[in-house]
């Protein structure tokens, strides 16, 4: 059994490599939206031209991650969604939400004050979590049947 | 042409009676969450018994009002996700998210404060709106072809 | 918003009619399976032709019943499964793993006994009870959005 | 034509490896359930955290599972779903009418004693067998045309 | 619960209406091809001009027919496919594969002298009969659990 | 049966009232896109506030007009295109592509100097047109299977 | 692009042979049912035992040819069916039908004998042919664009 | 992430060439319809008989173009849509109309001349473009989150 995992969230801090780095050797392969915050912002305009307008200028950035986005939920067989301390993070969510109408198992990872807020986000998920290190354990455990000792 | 159409997101403004009140005459049905926020925090426990940690309290009531939430999302043809001022609002963007990945027709309405942060959102809409007017607007003119005078 | 709920599972007690009575002016349609134990084992060889071999006999007649059983939990928003005290139930079971590949909202009803052996099947489920009381509470609920006082 | 088969349901017997070693040479690859007892039982909270309640110890662990078993049912063309003759294995039955909702072709196991409770499940099944030899000879039957001797 | 019917094959006996009227009082809904069997030939070229090669004459007579055969196929709950004495009725063994795709409760009708030649077909149904009473007795059955006397 | 009908392409003649008018009496349902042109270009703006950009003024326009088109589409049984004389009309070639991935009947209605040019969207269809009168008697065929006499 | 094409139908003459020797060096991969017509009669009383009756016997035997049938016909770009001379061949009419739902590319091969009775077949197909050359020469065109000379 | 690009549309100018040489050394795997105009019309009557009728000539070559052209579709995640200067190019706006009723990404191309005639199409796209450097760019950009410099 081969895993296909995408890490949805937050892109200011390591822990995608983590998990990747916590997971070789097992059969899992990754994918990830683009974390440089700036090109992922500026994409649409620098492919396709100055946009005047704020809003369209984000909209041809967003849809432009859109593609890669969309290719990397519908491949996988799990969305990790993670929900760091800063910012509004609704992608994430939307993430999350559209993983779980196409039926992926979905694994949250956030830290205890969000809790009542991300209630209906957990509530879709097979796995709640607070580190990539449970991240990592989940899919050796899913491969292998191997549990942390 | 009947619309059937969920208003999904921030319940602690009118916004909802406003676009029912307006859309009156026209071929339109309405669903929306429990917009009761003490029921809809508490109905987990309060059917089917207490819980000591506070997450399996909002996972019992958050499962609960996804019965509503997913019969009235598969049932719609348009999903209107509102982002007021206040809290994360994780379950409205969650909600846009499910609707998008069902091709439902994303509607959403936000202040202008929020577009950066929802550009991902907006990306996947067919309609971006700050009011509800322009919801009605937009409801009569799908259903009628009528513009705003 | 009209719910239609399949009741699946034991047809020994009168738990079905109780749901019934108890849901009396909530917008909810009701099916079931056919719950006459001898006409629901015999109905096969019945009406077409008696069978020297008692797979067969089953066969015919289960083979019957799943024409009206997909039809039910197709149509449903919701599916309640109910495991009693007696018999193997495997029927009970399959429905509701039936039903969660369909993406049906699945609410499950069993004694406290069963909880160990019914995990998997509670895991999939977005409400476990122990009563009629507790379902017609939830229905009432997901429609109208009144808690029990 | 490679084959894809998930081996569903009794834990505590060897026909698994007894279907894995008679398939050789075919071309199918197999998934099974973790077939570790405690470890299937205990890994929610082995890994996310204890939990006071066993209902939510279970729930934790059974939903880890499901990342498990849901992918590997949805990659296989073929369940093998086996009855044993211990325990409830309500889980064996969810799995079938997982399958069966989704066109999978299932073959199920069972001895003699269990066919009357076994009907419904038996009805929707492509095959209904007794032993692991039966299976292997229906694997190598469809890849390779050729019956037993 | 309503069911809806699509009565296939065979159109040179009167064995619809013999299902309708026994089904007189039942709550199904009936569809079946036109069977005015000259209409049925030339709708295409008395419609849409005369073709010159009878191949293309055949082509647009049954590219017509398939928007009525499909619309009924698609919205029906069982298909019942009678294969009678005379001619190849290819198409009523398309239908039962078009319904069987799709998902459809299916019942065959047909005398013990097409066994053979149909076990592909009757293994793909939920009923095999062979008479039009026993599709009435069956679906009374369905709808209300009773059985014939 | 009932028969759900989008009438899609050219707004510049009144073909659509002359298939309304001559299928009175039929059990037919239509829609159609807003056929005001003014109103169809300039709904976005008009509603949602003005574009410096053509680009995203009829982009705002389109995506409105999307939301009564892909609901007339997914809800209709047959899907009529009619490409007339002039302008581009890729709005029809797209409506008729859209239609044929749902698996729509589709009838196209062109004269005979596109024939070529229109090879494609004819091959996807179950009948090919040259008059409204041909869609009427095509309606009343598939409902009634009277032919024209 | 590679070509995964399923060969049904007609299983008394080499006409598979000649399509699979003709398509060499194309990327192309082939399957087809058990071609052996007593094993393919007797496979399921060879392995899960004997039957008393006809029915019973081929019921088994069908069931497990379903198996491989659908896997092959699921997998499948394209699939080819072949109508010869002999037999009922309902299966092959059902194989086509099954196809056609599932959306696959149909190509038919018949002699013009059977034109007429297979019209409703036809008219489901991407291409109706006569000889195993011409399918070879369909596949070398979809799949390098080159004509026969 | 690997890739599947469908170039569909305009056939008279080397844009396909020149992205295929552009994304040289990325992890894209192209697709595209029969180039050679003389081919693509003729493909039908060549291979399976000459046809009286010119719409018969264009139908039996346009459905053996939709084996490979439909087969494409349905592998790629990205649709590429180019229009170009001649011709009505419904083809290309009937493949646009197709893939997005399949949820692909869209890209199109086309000139600014053309961008009021093709809003209905660009409001589908998530990307739309003028030449084929931009492709490129999109592509390394969705692969590799690397902008031009």
């Amino acid at each position: 059994m081969t895993l296909s995992v995408y890490l949805s969230g937050e892109i200011h801090t390591d822990w995608r490599d983590e998990i990747v780095a916590g997971a070789e050797g097992l059969d899992v392969t990754f994918s990830a939206p683009v974390a440089d915050h700036d090109a992922s912002d500026d994409c649409g305009v620098a492919i396709m031209g100055a946009e005047a307008d704020k809003f369209w200028h984000d909209n041809k950035g967003a849809k432009l991650n859109a593609i890669r986005t969309r290719k990397a939920i519908e491949d996988a067989d799990i969305v990790v969604v993670r929900f760091g301390e800063k910012y509004r993070q609704w992608n994430a969510a939307f993430d999350a939400g559209f993983a779980a109408a196409l039926g992926k198992s979905l694994i949250v990872m956030h830290g205890a004050d969000h809790q009542h807020a991300l209630k209906e986000v957990d509530a879709a998920a097979l796995a709640v979590t607070e580190t990539p290190k449970q991240v990592i354990e989940i899919l050796r455990y899913v491969l292998t049947g191997a549990l942390p000792k």
